[in-house]
């Protein structure tokens, strides 16, 4: 019946012992109170939902990401979140409903069937933070900064930016007249990167020339933040929604510039990341050390309208395991850990009881346990000096203690 | 496709909002941190698990209980954790092996198929202590205390403490020879405590009177510590075990009179709490207030041996959802909002960023936004006095936000 290695994990699935699980929690507290400070109140989405309402506004791989389940109660299909902000968009659009605009913050585990490939987790610690109720640059600005800060707390060096705006792409589609099966197949060649791909397929359709030129000069366009002018020469097409783009995507870079002169940044008008849930500007943060992004977010209006209103919406998320990850600081090491004899005395009861009370660590020592007070991790011992009971650190401590 | 109202939930699941889920976030960080200073170091199970390994030791209840999937990797059946207890002892038991007394402490959602049918949730946060490596009572009483302890904590009042030990029944058990059909059917009986059944359910074996006798009076040996004397009567058939374990509970029953003279405890030796795994002292929390145990634990020594290693335990855990019911306290009410003008000015960006740094909350003002100040629920507003930005009560501001 058992397997022989009762203890194996599944792939892509972990246990976080005592030393990461520290690091977990001081930086996940570090990010929410910051958060925090911000406005962004705190929400918990349930780990379970509708699989219906989970994947509203969302795309196909986050379908085939979300592991199923049947409700024994309901006999409907339920679906353990493998992303929570379709989630938090609901309380927002359903639960809150705010005239103003609401800033949310959430920190959970998701579940993934297969994972990203180039993700070694199934299990992201989904940490993030979304604003609902503004349409302007001034809340995408907002978040990106969030964003950054969450990143220089979580001690991460050398981070690299990358801008790009999924509404050019949605309007270019929608001017050049493809339709639903033919945007989902541009979609997927420009998410491969496929160039020779991309001129082969848009040869075949009849559309006007300068557009066949518009899909194949897309994946060029990334770089710095020239590319915005270069990108201005090349989608004069003569709309609105891809010059006001645009012109955003500069202002930004320029807000970027001068509030993080050392920040490297660079543009992609072919990157349509996410769950094609996203309908404006889109980012992502970057390290030197690390395959894909640490850190993504981006604007999705409007995909609360399925709950019963449709919102504005702008926010960012990260795996807090990749993030503490990266986190290289020291966790708690000056924390004193005091080591108690095992005696059921009153006095040395109410000392440690007082210890406690002030936030030291004391471990109480078990009668006929193994294990010295450093062999546990202590560096201090209780000892009773004449009639009082005093904490002597460990280096002058001669002998163990006492089982 | 979509179903009309799509923002509902499945029975029994529940999403947090914000008020709430600060009230959860604040005793969630007060619990974690007393349990560390009392040397319970936190690990994190995963969500989910082998089946195999996620039932070890654990009984039929907790394996209808669990949710199972099909990894879409390995092919084999995953289960999402009913229970985080075992996934802890085979950390214990497997991955930190250490000779001496370890302490872990954990805070997770758990999720279940169809829920207890006195509890309202199916997913709730399972949060405990467990201590591996000492077989005595005085790791029973440290865990006993430590619940105690984050019950006081939470603000819960008129605790009632019910004591069983399942060593007894269990001793009973093997020396009246019962096979283990027989075993579970007696099982059932008395977990649902009906004596008539349960007298003709015993009329109808060979077994010594004595036995009969015994297991016909087992559901009425539960009062105060009066019980453990007339138990002493009633049980004795010459079992080292079962008087070891009396005399174990007289000693818990002296300490807490003891060291808890306001606690009312109750001992019931019919009581089998749990999920099969528990083999020694099992113990309950209850309020006036809620119809079921509002934390629960006990001892189950050797549950790791599957993972390679036999360890004595005991621990508890509690639901914080139910914890943070009961706390009535207020939650950071005292804490200030700032609100500061929509504007794109260094100074302003300046003591904005000063004023979160030093943990004030600020919300910024969005261009064009709805809702004033006050509506979005801040206290203060930062306005320009001459050349400097300074923070005004939002009582002796004349006008709201200018958008």
């Amino acid at each position: 019946m058992q397997k022989k290695d009762s203890w194996l994990l599944p792939e892509g699935i972990t246990e976080i012992l005592p030393e990461q699980a520290a690091r977990l929690e001081g930086l996940r507290r570090n990010l929410l109170d910051t958060f925090d400070c911000w406005g962004y109140q705190l929400v918990i989405p349930p780990f379970v939902d509708y699989l219906d309402s989970l994947l509203t506004g969302s795309g196909h791989d986050l379908d085939l990401q979300t592991f199923k389940l049947t409700d024994q109660l309901s006999g409907e299909m339920l679906g353990v979140r493998a992303d929570m902000t379709p989630q938090v968009a609901r309380m927002d659009a359903h639960n809150l409903k705010h005239e103003w605009p609401t800033r949310l913050c959430y920190a959970g585990t998701t579940l993934h069937t297969v994972g990203d490939p180039l993700e070694k987790t199934r299990s992201p610690m989904q940490i993030g933070a979304e604003l609902y109720g503004h349409a302007g640059i001034e809340s995408d600005y907002e978040v990106i900064r969030l964003m950054l800060e969450m990143l220089a707390i979580s001690g991460v060096q050398n981070v690299h930016l990358d801008m790009g705006h999924v509404g050019i792409y949605r309007a270019l589609v929608e001017q050049a007249g493809l339709n639903q099966r033919q945007e989902a197949e541009l979609f997927d060649i420009l998410q491969r990167k496929a160039r020779t791909e991309l001129a082969e397929w848009v040869d075949q359709f009849a559309m006007p020339e300068q557009f066949k030129a518009i899909f194949n000069a897309l994946p060029k366009l990334n770089g710095g933040v020239e590319v915005l002018a270069t990108a201005a020469g090349i989608l004069a097409v003569g709309n609105p929604v891809i010059s006001a783009a645009l012109s955003d995507l500069q202002s930004i870079a320029g807000k970027l510039q001068r509030d993080y002169p050392a920040l490297t940044v660079s543009f992609d008008l072919a990157e349509l990341r996410g769950y094609h849930y996203h309908t404006g500007m889109v980012f992502a943060a970057f390290v030197p050390t690390v395959g894909r992004e640490i850190a993504r977010g981006g604007r999705y209006d409007n995909i609360g309208a399925v709950f019963g209103r449709a919102r504005p919406a702008t926010g960012f998320s990260a795996d807090l395991k990749v993030l503490a990850s990266l986190f290289d600081g020291a966790v708690d090491t000056a924390r004193q850990t005091v080591f108690a004899p095992a005696l059921d005395d009153s006095d040395l009861s109410q000392v440690i009881r007082d210890l406690r009370a002030t936030g030291s660590r004391v471990v109480q020592q078990l009668p006929g346990q193994q294990g010295t007070a450093a062999e546990m991790g202590c560096s201090a011992v209780l000892e009773k000096n004449d009639r009082q009971w005093v904490i002597k650190p460990l280096a002058d401590h001669s002998a163990g203690p006492r089982g």
